[in-house]
């Protein structure tokens, strides 16, 4: 079985995290060798820059933004995905480039083709993405704010673009995106992440 | 008068920094409104980045580096530069997007035309670059080492790379790059560098 990188995407608290979780233990009980990173994360170096990108946040010029997601991300690849990909572990990744993507490019505007062809020319696709999709209204309820302020107000519309571009990013790769309703119960939701890690086995 | 930004490039020890200096005062005594930075670096992210860069020079990925370059400009050119050349200020900055291209491009052996579109997609072209070159074994000189270890003779032969990729660059922007002896006393060096600047502002 050679190695497989599947990835985990959506908006924020959409159970991504929960569901890379899951995942990885049951691919460890059918046997596999699993890696479970997250993204910005997973190395020394990866780490530090995670720390400015969550520090800086609103002083952060967009295209500042974009290129300290994708030096983090090469750090990961360099040290830890490439690496366990040739010793044929399945890694899970909590976000990767299609992050990069649906906030830097269609949330922040910066140039979507540009952006795209930067992590084309530079990272390797996964061999699959899961796409938890759910209303961002839904979501940021699970925060549990019910009267939105002026920020929370922003937020709402950017994330908003997120969402789309998720979906945008989900059209345009049918053979690799598989979509998933993350708005019911945890259970039901890993319900469909379940049977589409199931056919992406029995399929390669 | 518009803003004007005018670059310094070349190897290390050619004298880049000392000339930036000369030129910055020079041009105040002319009367201009002067900004000078130095690339990567001038602002908080900018120089928090420029700490990950020298910290971990040995363990950073090829194209982790080339980002996180990308980010610390990025940051300086939307806090510091494009507000300056707005306000028709001379910015005169120590190294810029050539250094990418000639250390991670050339030196790193990054695809260069990849690089070169990047950095043309995301930065503002310098009206002026001077380019002061020497041979590196006299650059390296200048530090005072006469036995070369291991470990110097590997920087020889990066350096080297990234010498002749300054002087690709040179050739491939002849109306833009100027090229400078730098192996001579900084006086005459310094005497080319102002009749390219005197040259310069009377064309513009």
């Amino acid at each position: 079985m050679p190695g497989r990188l599947i990835t985990l995407e959506g908006i924020d608290n959409s159970g991504k995290t929960t569901h890379a979780k899951r995942l990885s233990n049951y691919l460890k009980k059918k046997g596999y060798q699993v890696l479970s990173v997250r993204d910005p994360g997973g190395t020394e170096i990866s780490e530090k820059i995670r720390k400015i990108l969550l520090d800086k946040q609103n002083s952060l010029a967009a295209s500042s933004e974009l290129f300290l997601y994708l030096a983090a991300r090469q750090q990961l690849v360099s040290e830890i995905i490439s690496p366990a990909l040739k010793k044929n572990k399945f890694v899970i990744c909590d976000r990767y480039c299609d992050s990069t993507l649906a906030y830097q490019g269609y949330g922040r505007g910066l140039n979507i083709s540009l952006v795209d062809n930067i992590l084309k020319s530079f990272f390797p696709v996964p061999d699959l993405t899961i796409l938890i999709d759910l209303p961002v209204l839904k979501a940021q309820k699970r925060f549990g704010s019910n009267r939105p302020d002026r920020l929370e107000k922003e937020k709402f519309a950017f994330h908003q673009k997120v969402r789309q571009g998720y979906l945008e990013i989900a059209k345009k790769n049918r053979q690799r995106v598989r979509l998933v309703e993350g708005t019911g119960n945890p259970a039901k939701t890993w319900e469909q992440v379940r049977k589409i890690v199931d056919n992406f086995i029995s399929r390669s």
